[in-house]
């Protein structure tokens, strides 16, 4: 399978993305299947139509029934909010169609639990979009803690702080409403954190933790949605938010390391600060994904007198995907990380094997965020495994 | 009151630390009272001779009760092992001295009630050895969040990250076992972070912990106690390591805030990163204690195109205590924390006030440090009222 | 001119970013003109051929003078080495193409006044592909220079460090060779540096230099040229280095300000630190291109206690093209450099203007590149007026 | 010789640091000669005795002959205003008084000259206060310099920038005023960083520089000099400035490595950064002094993947001095290179040698500096051997 054709199915932040992804693989990894940017898909007409032909689609439909049944796509790509995923997965996978879907993979774990078997029922590929494990210097982290070069862990310390929603008058939008987004902080933010636990560290047993809504309630938007960085208009009107502010747990992992987690965007002055550190009985590392491009390397066994953090700029020939791009020290952003996100679903797709992460990462992302939220209701340790 | 003659028990690392601020204090801060270093105390003979000669005692004792007896001595300062705090603050405010005792006040919250009523009782002057406080660059985070500069705080993150137990051949000293130490990382490190979020942020409400021992055994010391850093001679023989190499707690302040708490002596690659980040609603501060000069200051009401954390060297006129140092950029270390701490148990005693902090703040973080174990013990939520 | 009829001279490295930018542009500047890829020109027909297929271009000719003289090319870019830069774009000035040419402009001042020359007579739009003044961090600098928010200049410090050549046994490559390259470090990384200082501060006055070669001799590529970053294979023979490895000049600014200059292919541990700071009367900036998205600022006129260096990501909606991109916190990479460049030449057609930089600051940058060379060789300082 | 008497002229900002080295050397540094702090001179006898019973000293005089006239000094220490040195140096030494001298050593390459043969002459001990040596981050660089770990020497880069002069009220203090201080930011800040690059790189060969006072003009001091960061109180008339706001030249070392110096008090945002990089063949290192407790380390043969420049706190048992203070990780500060020099000078004492760095290093920073002025006059490079 040399082509993949496409069928996406949203067309805001995340459609953008996914989108620049596709058009942008086959210059840079020529090797792998090559996507084809077939069909877009949005309910509003006038803007999905539009969107087809700024992001660089043949065509657009505005009913997904539509879309899976066609016989000349292959992949669907749903990043469409958060509580159509389901139905959309589900019915694409019964049309034999491969998935890629962007996290949260649904509102629920049952939700997700079904998504994923109804995806293995049709052996389908799929795919979840936790982008941050496809940071050059994520996998760098991944590599050493695997080559057994950080030793045994000890501890993990991941963060995503933002701080976009610190002015009380910015709107309630989509992503403060429980209803669409399922979660606040915790699931949009904290997801990121818990895959990345999951990637580098293993899994969790049992987590507690503790959340908060700083701001009770928002003015409503005066008109659409509204996204992440722009206020748009607001009206006088005020609603509840309903999602937390910030969510922290503690866990342990499996493996006995010691985990802390935080998900807030009430954290002046970060943006985008997704970071975790991670601690061995050999050496550490320490990842900010404002410095993308950046990790700070410690090595215990390092000569005593020149002991100390490295920054390695992982643009080296060394370094996961870094040879495609520029040469060393010529860094890459944000939008990287989704293009070398579908290298892997590429790959996948032509080796014929499941692309990693995929729904079971997906569906044990979502224990551990129903997880922390029963220890916050019940305020006691939940074992990932009651669930 | 212009001079102060000080009775000092211990002359390990502390012991130095102390001798030192009594030593530099009038040079650099000639208008207060003028410590007069008395009186030095310590089991060995031999060692505590060599010490007082060394650290600049007019003379020595090797019995603290018979430094208490006497009329010469205002103040007496307790750096000997934890263990040994207790009998001795209480015997020494019965005496009518002043009293400055090192963190942990004590082994239990017990002892550390016994010992604040003891002092009030006695009407002496007590204060408790968190010099972390006294660093510049903390007490203008103290300053800023007084004036209102961060808003209301949402988020204190602190930690305590050390790496000198990675080796597992490093002996049993005497700060790994309980019966001494009272606690490991957590009272040891972890105090002190305690301290710095009830300085900085206000009381404690609830709170919830984890704990570790990552090396359950270790080779005993061939001869004596070892020091923090360095290794000294093992025997062949192992035994049992009883404090935490690790405690992680959560936590709710009682103004809402929200706390993340961590103390640690695994995390390779960190010598001293006595850590805290800080966001409120108008502004957030950092601080790493192994860039113990520098504050990181973010204002929310930075013009939109130049914000950014701003590293704050604490060195300059505006800043506290600088100005009896060096000109603004050249830097102070780590013993002038208890210079400044020093200056501030002279001031008080000179102006007949309570030093800050003293018994009541020790007292506190001792009932902070021990719901942290029982809620670790009892795998629940621990509210510090109950203690 | 809603589009621009691009035709394109060369494929490597700045072929590939040229035509990435091109392919991007309509999708996340979709209000400029369109660039269409029309055609690509390369000397050896397969590579060529390939690289039409993979870099996106409709088609491809082997020989440029085909390519200036069809009638569906608006707009010639060229970014084939430097020695082939003046024939082609007079050539394309008289066929009345809009030019665009990667810097050096050409291999002499003479060289680059007559394109410059040969454009002004065409009357077409001339650019020079100085792609740096286009990070959006770079263009903060300018904006706080330009709205007075630094006062007056007082020292511009600019040095572009890279470590490629430390190894002895890199092959001599294209950019080692003079009659190729015009020059080494100097022409390749300090021009930029001094497009930087032109753009920033302004003109400079005069000149001195002092350059070196440390390592004389190399083996030669065993086929074809060599890259930046990899090595190739090298045979058994030697051949001199005819450039420099490093190159360091002070300079007067019309102004009065004072610049310091280094570019150098032997900074140890420095990928790509193309770096300035500047200093005025009310405050300072530093940049450094491996964290590209960061400005660091500094203002005079901050609260006394809390004066320091601003860490501003230029990612918020306040900074030139990041609306455009990701939300604030989510970074961009070197390749946007190009992107924006190419949306002022866009622009410009579309305006009917001219773009900047254009063949003015080519040339301007050509002359301070030969006066440091002069200065060198005469050990003087040279004036720029004397050129 | 188990101790050293210490006679002192200067009370100022250096009279404090070296009283304070004094008084603290013992209990650091307890196996060298103890400096018994004797005698301090000053003019003003008010002023001199204030000084002496604050910092420590047994007696003083007002009239330096008187001092290097008594049998009970064994060593002068000079930090009176620089053009006081010459006399009194020469006069000790002939009294047969070993020599401590702040830098400058004198305000010209002849008068310090006289003083080495003066002190040579008499066989004494004479050391220069280049103090910035004594730094454990800076000895690190030495020692891996010297142990072949940096390779061949390319590049040094060094600069001392300050902004305490940025304010135009500033008043006209001793250090502006070319016949007091013999030089402004070149012979003040540019001095120590032409002594590190001799310390760490070796003997320069030839050097071209510029110079610049920017604010030509300031209003004299009200009464008395002024120190260096409080304004004290400014009269209504002004006069000129007669020494330079910034120097920055360019050298060639004997070992053919290219240097970039710069001395500035007009760089808005820098405290105190006195910086140097070196780049070698095999690494580089990084040092700024408002870190200082830290150099960046970066080794060309490290492993592919993990390269990057390493921050060692040198603070750990490998480093110089490191045992003598605190854990590792607990740093130190300015005033700790002080008391590192007094240690050498007292072992020099003892050990009956030379201390380092001496009047020979004194005399070739002289000669470079008046090196530098005369390029500067001349406009041209000149060789340190024409002096």
């Amino acid at each position: 399978m040399n082509q993949v054709q496409v069928g996406m199915i949203g067309y805001k932040f995340m459609g953008k993305a996914h989108s620049h992804a596709y058009r942008d693989l086959p210059m840079f990894f020529p090797k792998t299947a090559r996507p084809v940017m077939k069909l877009i898909c949005g309910r509003n007409e006038n803007d999905v139509a539009q969107a087809a032909s700024q992001l660089g689609w043949e065509s657009y439909v505005t009913d997904w029934r539509e879309m899976i049944q066609r016989d000349d796509i292959d992949l669907i790509d749903i990043n469409a909010p958060s509580d159509t995923h389901k139905e959309i997965a589900i019915a694409a996978a019964q049309a034999g169609k491969h998935l890629f879907c962007e996290k949260p993979l649904a509102l629920t774990l049952a939700d997700s639990r079904d998504m994923l078997a109804a995806a293995e029922e049709a052996g389908v590929k799929h795919m979840v979009g936790f982008n941050y494990r496809f940071a050059p210097a994520v996998i760098l982290a991944k590599k050493l803690i695997d080559e057994g070069r950080l030793g045994q862990i000890y501890h993990f310390r991941g963060m995503f702080l933002q701080d976009w929603l610190i002015d009380p008058e910015f709107p309630l939008a989509w992503r403060l409403q429980k209803e669409i987004a399922g979660s606040g902080s915790h699931g949009d933010l904290g997801a990121h954190v818990i895959d990345l636990a999951h990637y580098l560290v293993g899994d969790l047993q049992e987590v507690i933790g503790m959340s908060d809504t700083f701001v009770k309630e928002r003015p409503l938007p005066s008109a659409g949605t509204t996204g992440l960085s722009s206020k748009g208009g607001v009206s006088a009107e005020r609603g509840p938010v309903t999602v937390d502010d910030a969510t922290l747990f503690m866990a342990r992992f499996a493996n006995g390391a010691m985990g802390s987690f935080e998900a807030t965007r009430f954290a002046a002055g970060h943006r985008c600060t997704n970071s975790f550190e991670i601690n061995g009985s050999k050496g550490s590392v320490k990842f900010d994904f404002e410095r993308m491009n950046e990790l700070q390397v410690y090595f215990v066994e390092d000569a005593s007198d020149v002991q100390g953090f490295r920054r390695v700029l992982a643009t080296d020939p060394a370094h996961a995907f870094a040879e495609a791009w520029w040469p060393p020290g010529h860094t890459i952003g944000y939008e990287h990380t989704f293009i070398h996100e579908m290298v892997e679903m590429m790959d996948a797709i032509r080796e014929d094997r499941q692309p990693v992460p995929n729904f079971n990462d997906g569906v044990k992302c979502q224990a551990v965020l129903e997880a922390v939220d029963q220890s916050i209701e019940e305020r006691r340790w939940v074992a990932i495994s009651e669930l």
